[in-house]
């Protein structure tokens, strides 16, 4: 078996209103220190039946089909064995 | 400028019905390979003013205060100089 971790992230220049109310949150409960929050998804898969060499194009595929919208977010993934 | 990345994951004991559902989406896309998939959130964070000796015990402070929800998630995090 096989794990992966895929990040997905907004685009630098697509708001992230969701980041901006954690940033003011925490602002509000006295962090001055807090200059940006962005938030995105950390996603763990488990593979079954996949040879390592095959793994990082199935996750690209499943990361462009499924789990990414290319539009508006970027995405990185590991493997680990 | 120091950075954090935050990763707050379901407690494995915790069900995870959005990661269900995205695994159930990806074997009817025909990858049947996939055993399970859970989803969490990935938090970057960009702090300002603050020594690194000190960033870690702030990044911790901000994940029991607000990012995470210690009763069902658990989280882990690492300083980016």
């Amino acid at each position: 078996m096989l794990k992966a971790n895929v990040y997905v992230t907004l685009r630098k220049s697509i708001l992230d209103p969701q980041g901006v109310a954690v940033k003011n949150a925490l602002k509000s409960l006295g962090h001055s220190e807090i200059q940006s929050v962005r938030i995105g998804k950390f996603i763990e898969l488990e593979l079954d039946e996949v040879a390592e060499n095959e793994a990082e194009a199935k996750v690209k595929e499943y990361c462009q089909k499924l789990l990414a919208n290319e539009v508006m977010e970027d995405f990185k993934f590991e493997i680990i064995k």
